[in-house]
């Protein structure tokens, strides 16, 4: 998933917060780390330098809704806040590195990502593709760490015993669901099972909107002490955004200015990525003419572009943006009807569903 | 890792608690899962299936050294120990899981495991390697399951603050030392760190005593109340047990009797695994002879044969075995002098390394 949204307004103070508990995290379990060997305190400290700088948007979240909910009685300080927070970032890194361990990724954002770091790292006379292995293998361990350490940070955060479980069982629910959308996007990817319409888009809302926008409003609820009703309310306008914003993801990196994404214009036609605008192109007559070229890795820039005016003038991109008007619709009729969601949350929320509206990257 | 130890006494009773435990965990989350779709139940079902059967001989280590320290005042019902035990199984499962990923094995005790049974599902018409890449990544998704529902146990554990803390370090330490243990091993293997005896015995250590011995013996201490002094000496017995079960597990898979140990008899060999006893082979002055057939996939039986006879006159097999000695003098010296550990406690170490001791599979 690419950054959901540049921050509109400047929150320095909170935004160092939560950076800093991150450090925190790192620092804090390097004696441990450096007791077990130089192996692993590199790599430790390699994770730690991948995971600064990140736009913090799941976290700030967290912190911005708990903070909209003022008037209600919050059994969690501020620091247990900012831990929470820092785990949901956490989380997302741990999920981020085993989806690229998965598709074989080694660059995030025009960046070389963690594998992609270690790869480079080929020994002299060392065997073909050793180097290439042993950074797979370092992600999935880099991201079991990180599993680890989102979950240690939920099990120790200081609050009520029965709030605690509550994030626990939201922690729980959270891994439960990405997994399945992670291994459902992979079983289509691998032609597993049937790229379906609606497999598609259950994957899309499992694997994105149930750890970027319900996990972070779920917990900011619980963190604030409110009714199972606001969580359930603030759970459903989550799924709402988080479906919303991942079809739009998909109509960015299928349709967008490669300058403004800043991802290759068509590499989600050439991976053969199953998204929902190719759900809805399958179904299609005009399938059997696009079939042969979709997925090709050798696919030219003359027939990604003819590629992307066939699934243009199939229907499949106004299906996908007819979705997104019903999800974003959804959302209002929620925000708009709702007692139960107070006036400053529902703004957070209108806020930064306009600005997801009409991001062009 | 191969199984430790055949029960000496029936104690079925026990077993079946923790057997209980096992399947209580599945079957609590199945109604979760169910919601998510019917790929993450079929791979729920399939890794309950998968874990189901083991000897749970790590598990069974909690119990019965809790029970040994019957006299200590325990802070933890007969549930709650059941419950960590589980734990520690499903963490050691997610371990294996991960590492059998890395290694690229699909069977294990002569049954496929979970990546060797998914694999097999290829589809009519699918991509070659589909179904592979398909079942190594969930592979991967089932291991990142099982790590958060041990995590979920520890955290969830019903036991005073500070004993529920103490057990959540306990956790992360191991699933850190695990880690860094599974990391050098795997630079090991890609040539990316050199093959020296200290750093293939400190790997070894480290990926299998910290789980399989040092974790079980410190959370029956930490369940029954024991002191930190106690917890530390336990570590030290379970270090000395662990390297020593691992070096011999790898004296067996290298000169063992095929028929008995019931892996490939040369597979170490033909796979390049840096074990303890190829990093003694390497300083002798003969290593240059072997080193052309160690490593080779295609080793014949007779060229295997020859291997490890130059790895007997070379010395690396009786190194390992003086090594092996020292580790259970220093376990013994360590029981013997000792009047922390309570006497029913070193009576079962006594008996499992005595176990241990005389295994040939």
């Amino acid at each position: 998933m690419t950054d959901l949204v540049r921050p509109r307004t400047v929150r320095p103070i909170l935004q160092a917060q939560v950076e800093q508990e991150l450090q925190a995290v790192f620092d804090r379990s390097r004696p441990l780390v450096d007791g077990f060997g130089p192996e692993l305190s590199e790599l430790w400290a390699l994770m730690a330098r991948q995971l600064h700088g990140g736009k913090l948007v799941r976290p700030m979240l967290v912190v911005d809704v708990c903070d909209a909910m003022g008037d209600v009685a919050s059994p969690a300080s501020r620091t247990e806040v900012i831990r929470i927070a820092a785990a949901v970032e956490i989380l997302h890194f741990a999920f981020l590195l085993h989806d690229d361990v998965i598709d074989g990724d080694r660059v995030r954002r025009g960046r070389p990502n963690l594998i992609g770091e270690l790869a480079r790292r080929e020994r002299d006379g060392g065997r073909p593709g050793a180097a290439a292995h042993w950074a797979q293998s370092a992600g999935i361990l880099a991201g079991d760490l990180l599993l680890s350490s989102a979950h240690q940070l939920f099990a120790r955060v200081d609050v009520r015993e029965s709030v605690r479980r509550r994030l626990l069982d939201l922690l729980e629910c959270t891994v439960f669901e990405t997994t399945a959308g992670e291994f459902t996007d992979v079983s289509l990817a691998d032609g597993m099972v049937d790229a379906e319409v609606q497999t598609v888009l259950r994957m899309t809302a499992q694997k994105t909107a149930a750890y970027s926008f319900v996990l972070p409003l779920r917990a900011a609820t619980i963190l604030a002490g409110g009714s199972r009703e606001l969580e359930n309310r603030l759970a459903a306008a989550g799924a709402h955004m988080g479906l919303a914003y991942q079809l739009r993801d998909d109509l960015l990196s299928t349709f967008g200015d490669a300058a403004d994404h800043g991802k290759d214009a068509y590499s989600d036609l050439r991976e053969g990525k199953e998204t929902a605008i190719i759900a809805f192109a399958r179904r299609s007559a005009s399938w059997p003419r696009m079939r042969a070229h979709f997925g090709d890795p050798h696919l030219s820039a003359p027939r990604g572009e003819r590629l992307r005016e066939q699934l243009r003038s199939c229907g499949a991109e106004s299906s996908v943006l007819r979705l997104i008007d019903a999800e974003s619709a959804a959302l209002e009729q929620l925000l708009r009807g709702d007692d139960v969601i107070p006036v400053p949350v529902r703004d957070v929320l209108t806020d930064l569903a306009t600005r997801l509206d009409g991001r062009t990257s």
